[in-house]
């Protein structure tokens, strides 16, 4: 019973359905039928224009949105722990050729648009220090909290007085929607958002992520980087497929709906261990070496995060039968 | 019916059924147990110890070896129409950090010997000078003409004698060995080739190239570099999943036999008209604007190329139908 | 007698004792009174508002202008002997991380307005292939030719036609106005040139030469890189104070005139061995494996430049013993 | 009365003079006679094989020696507050191609091998984290400490343990080395050092700092990348007159006692206000806003450092009167 990470989730039916279906002689590249729909389709969705680009990972994802509106000499706010500083590999700095990733602090992983501004006062406006221009968040963040609306806007209010883009990577984008229960739209360009990393792959599915641009002037440079980065797939069309058929029928809310009820029952097993509120798919619980050797007996498979914590990621095809497991198996604990 | 790139081919069934088989919970990234396979099958299919990569485009392989091979200072000879060249957008020069492409000139995009080594002596070894650090050559070629394993054994010698590493860039590398008739390592690592680009997509796979490095001490870093460049999918075993499907029961063989077969049907139907002999599976035949118009009229698609000539690629999924028909087509054009 | 390269020449003593009189305490970097001097005396010169800025090398400055202009996936045309694309190392795509220099023909490296529009025209425009985003032209060029300003206009005719920037290497600008006769604005920003490197080392100075914008949109950025790139010298007084030195009194045009002379007489001498015409101070004569062994055993030294030729260089401290040695010498050569 | 940077400080007249002395025709860039010495002098300075370039900014020499030690894809442990990483405009970034800094904490600037042991122990090592590959510590620090010779050897012991090479910016080396009275080998190759930024111009140089290398196999390709990055000066002959006319006679040695002696004096009379001791030449005192208007009204100009704090530097030429008349001010401050 696996809960080391939504990645090593199986994929959706209903993709690779749609695969299948998209078998068929086509256009190359992006130039076909089905590529050539997603910016009506996330405009749809988003209630306002947009550009949508597939690609295989979220790193390119984040890192071609990185690249759009940061200078190769410019510096990019993001969160210490924020994937994108920590586990990368340093993509960041390949894709906008060494802009900076300027760590920033905050529970949870989260910013609040204090620190945010604090961090950029302290910056001397000169040509002896990087000055920054992006702010990139993640939502949901890396330890499973939720920006709400609101919280997107004070960062993005922040983001306009010193001409800093913001950037949101939503790897798990869905499981915060599913939490925030609110229209995609009010926690991204309504809120201040300019691009988008709308994920897929650990929601159902296989090689295919969105990169969404609200500031549609930015998607045309990342068209070229992209192609640029050798991440133009040439059967762009088993790529649009994917996502196409997640957005059908809402299937990525119910996915991460389902994800994220896992992560609550979980989490009321384990009410009193845990690190930070579960708002999305992932729990950071208190759990001391040997507690975490009797979950592991039990075929509970999860990560350590640290001395005497661990993390455990649900996912959107979690057998019932293994949560309420787990759930148990955590309340059993002496 | 259609002509104009085999990138537009369906994916074969085979591949699509190996990925619905692989659809199960497993490791992330290149940890499952398909992934793990790769460097026993393909240094079985060689004959020699390799390590390989699956990556999502061949420009990702291409460009992931040659910035194994090159420093950022470095550069790199190809011919002068090479894919990397001149169809990239740019990306060997992103992922080498800015290694110098040195263009060379050859009839059909093939090198000689005599070429790259007068071009390694005009260059000055002073730190003015870019110095190659590599060849980088297409089998087959642009121009669908073959290397046999002498002709690169004789450049990888030229290689040898200047310090320069040895790629391939195998596109169509199936189509050159279903042509050549050779064992793979004939033409690869027995030649003198370091790394090569094992193409798969235009040949029935759906996003999943080959990058092998017979020099398997260049693997570690390339690894690295994959990542950094945001081609280390999640769930990499409905990639490597594709590669085994088609090197299973030679299908790799199978289809390129078969594109091969359908270019040799067409070429014998427009033998007067051959820019370059058919040794693979593309044609470039001199055809005037009216004889292109009068095919295109038939419901036949293809590039033109330039004035008076146009380039027809077939695929391993080309219904002998539509091949005979166009051979037909071109034998009636007046 | 040294007629191998100008840059061996030495420096001007106006420009010591300028560099001597700047020796006192200043503020760092540009922040002195000299170097905020640069942008109006540029200004005064050019007739037109310039924005200047000193760097240390003519590569240096090349390079910093052309990352003002082209992104890291644009390409630049220059000939194929540009010092840009022949002798700097790869510094042009170290500054623009990657862009790609584009190779083209042309007698005595300079380019015409068919060969670059043709070339413009030859490239498709998509994601695919690199698009050019500026033309760099070298005046006078690598062999001593010099482009008039209608030659100047006629290109930048086709640039802003599709778009491109225009950079003129001018590391013998002086020689070239010299030659030219008119004013500075006339074969730069008149005829549409947007940046200048203006080369002062070759012509006197020690280590500064002055990169000149007449779009001063791009000097702000290019301040930022000339830092990033360790060229914002902490005491820039010093390097301020050369180019003044050298502005003063047209010392400038006095030097190259000198230069000029010199290379004049001594072609008059050779008027039978002239690979082109000496516009400049370069000359390139054709002289056998004897000639040259004779020169140089009567003490002049230079360059072979392949196969029976040879290129000189004059300076402008030449002395007019070593000017009318060597003409002697040419033309007693049997 | 100016101590707000040794950047501003005058050139030396040692310096000066040795650059007329150069003032003669030689062979370009580092082909000179006097470039030619700099290994042998620098080898018999630390009493070991060096090789030395010169390079005309300490930016330029810190960059160039991660680069030679980082590949892109590494990292580099420093101090938050290391000039590389606050105050060269992502320049290590620029010339590494995107390596990242990673930094560290500790008072005074001042870094110790458990912390840097701990925070190599926290990466894991796999393909998601950009791996260190590098140290690099500032002997004197940016808040003017000295690390010892024992000190940089504990830390060299980590380095070794984990593969990381150990760079050391030695913009104020000379202060270092004056307060700490050892030999200048001791401090460096005997403690571990692979490279050190070797800085002249802040301790009576124009425009010249020396690059070391006590590991010479990484100069070789440090000389290309000085090329590719426009420092590679053409003539060469006036950057090496500077650095030897500063270690002749033991002048750099002579530089840095003045200037350190001066903040001696000053630290006397400010001791209470000491934020760190001072070691070198630079100081950190508590002033109140109001306290610091005084001194700027008595005609001493320094930086405000943050709230309540100022920074004051000495240089080499600082004249006795104002070092004496700033110390009675300090002790005046009611």
């Amino acid at each position: 019973m696996r809960f080391f990470s939504d990645n090593a989730a199986a994929v959706s039916p209903a993709v690779l359905e749609a695969m299948l279906a998209a078998n068929q002689v086509d256009t190359a590249y992006d130039g076909d039928a089905l590529s050539q729909t997603l910016d009506g389709v996330f405009s749809d969705l988003f209630g306002t224009e947009c550009a949508a680009l597939w690609v295989s990972t979220g790193t390119a994802a984040n890192c071609l949105a990185l690249a759009a509106m940061v200078p190769p000499h410019g510096g990019v706010f993001c969160h210490a722990e924020a994937h994108i500083n920590s586990d990368e590999a340093g993509a960041p700095e390949f894709f906008t050729h060494g802009a900076k990733l300027m760590p920033l602090a905050g529970v949870g992983a989260k910013l609040s648009p204090e620190t945010v501004a604090a961090a950029r006062r302290a910056i001397r406006a000169d040509v002896h220090r990087v000055q920054p221009h992006a702010l990139s968040i993640t939502n949901a963040t890396e330890y499973g909290l939720v920006y709400t609306p609101d919280e997107v806007a004070a960062l993005s209010a922040v983001c306009r007085d010193h001409g800093l883009g913001l950037h949101m990577d939503g790897a798990r984008f869905a499981n915060a929607i599913a939490t925030l229960g609110c229209h995609p739209g009010d926690v991204t360009w309504r809120a201040g958002v300019d691009a988008l990393s709308f994920g897929f792959v650990k929601n159902g599915g296989l090689s295919a992520e969105a990169l969404v641009f609200f500031r549609t002037d930015l998607a045309e440079v990342a068209k070229i980087r992209r192609k640029r980065a050798g991440h133009l797939n040439s059967k762009g069309r088993y790529q649009a497929a994917q996502i196409l058929a997640l957005l059908e029928d809402d299937r990525w809310l119910v996915n991460a709906r389902a994800a994220n009820g896992a992560a609550a029952t979980i989490a009321a097993a384990a009410a009193g261990r845990l690190l930070y509120p579960v708002e999305a798919n992932e729990l950071f619980l208190r759990l001391t070496a040997d507690e975490a050797a009797t979950l592991r007996a039990g075929g509970f498979d999860f990560y350590d995060w640290g001395e005497g914590e661990a993390r455990l990621v649900t996912s959107w095809d979690q057998p019932t039968a293994e949560i309420d497991a787990l759930a148990s198996a955590i309340r059993a604990l002496p």
